[in-house]
């Protein structure tokens, strides 16, 4: 894997707000591996098509810098839209919500990262189970590997996109409120509600049986 | 307002999994309260781009079904981009993460709305006014009155796309997973890892004086 910064393309290159860039590719991995889900964005019928998805990392990956996973349903039509098309994969973590001394200065706190490449539907399985375990692996790490093996069949029904993690752009907010001297001045208070996702008790299936397993006691802690 | 049900043409109408179809518009408009940012695509340069964005809904505003507001910055290539175009609007809460006993079943909870509509560049500085008010306080309910009126100049600096909330389609996934009979007898445990956003206590600037006020804290406490 090399390691291209970040924004490599003039369409990733971050015209507005250009001091919330960031060019750390470690950052984009931390965000990737924070983030449970993606928007994937397609043209479908001439006009915009945004889903969202669940996603995976592979940066060991077949592309250059690693490679993003998204997963579907080989019946979903943005599927079949994005093969060998542009699309576009954003993932944004919203952190805060930014009061302001003014409506026009309020704000938000985020990371979000704008992915940018040529989707191609995974057709070899070995890649295809691969890409399911480590979607699996994203949403509860370790879960993979406690699991049977997909069936043929369920691999014949899973459709994965891959889109290369090469072009992607960066930006992040995570400060206090920005504003003009009068208004603080005038002693109006501003600050910040920071913003996080919890995860409560896992909760069994009806029809489960025993405690829950360890990679997803350890997962609902982790969040 | 008239009340339109969901998906109302074809290209919101739901293909893959019409049982998570929602088909009432109380629904969607609840979902909208509860979520902080949407994701909206446009197309850039022949290729899609996906842009977190705030928003603000006015079910009172001048399209059937109600107005979504879409806050942006003059300056932002999205907003040429968009002026009377097809834009796609998404927003998604993710609820929870579904831990089937096959790799296969895996899935997540969530709700998810689509809305697809000409985007309009609103001009008069009262509508812009009226979605800069509208915006704030869907972060913060009631801050903007607490707030001095924006200046001609900040107005003119703000930009707001307005989108229809007529043509919108609406999915939702609020259960434990859907897992073949053998892996339930197989004794795999099974559930699903409830997820929200919490608020934690409001952080004042450094240059603010006095505690946070009423607006703030009752946000951060509703959440």
């Amino acid at each position: 894997m090399t390691t291209t910064p970040l924004s490599p393309t003039q369409r990733t290159t971050i015209g507005r707000g250009r001091n919330r860039m960031v060019e750390d590719r470690t950052e984009l991995h931390r965000l990737l591996d924070d983030a449970l889900i993606a928007h994937l964005g397609v043209i479908v019928g001439g006009h915009p098509l945004v889903l969202p998805v669940a996603f995976a990392v592979d940066l060991d990956g077949p592309d250059e810098d690693g490679t993003l996973y998204l997963h579907g349903s080989v019946a979903a039509g943005w599927l079949r839209s994005s093969a060998d098309a542009t699309v576009c994969v954003t993932i944004t973590e919203l952190e805060g919500l930014v009061a302001a001394r003014s409506a026009f200065h309020h704000s938000m706190n985020y990371r979000s990262a704008v992915v940018i490449g040529t989707a191609r539907i995974v057709e070899d399985p070995a890649e295809r189970r691969r890409a399911l375990g480590l979607t699996v692996d994203h949403m509860i790490p370790g879960r993979d590997a406690t699991l049977r093996e997909p069936t043929r069949k369920e691999l014949a029904a899973t459709a994965v996109l891959a889109v290369p993690l090469h072009e992607a752009s960066m930006k992040s907010r995570g400060e206090g409120p920005v504003d003009d001297q009068e208004d603080i001045d005038a002693g109006v208070w501003g600050g910040v509600i920071p913003l996080r996702r919890v995860a409560g008790d896992p909760v069994a299936a009806d029809d489960a049986t025993g405690p829950a397993p360890a990679d997803v006691v350890r997962r609902a802690a982790s969040l």
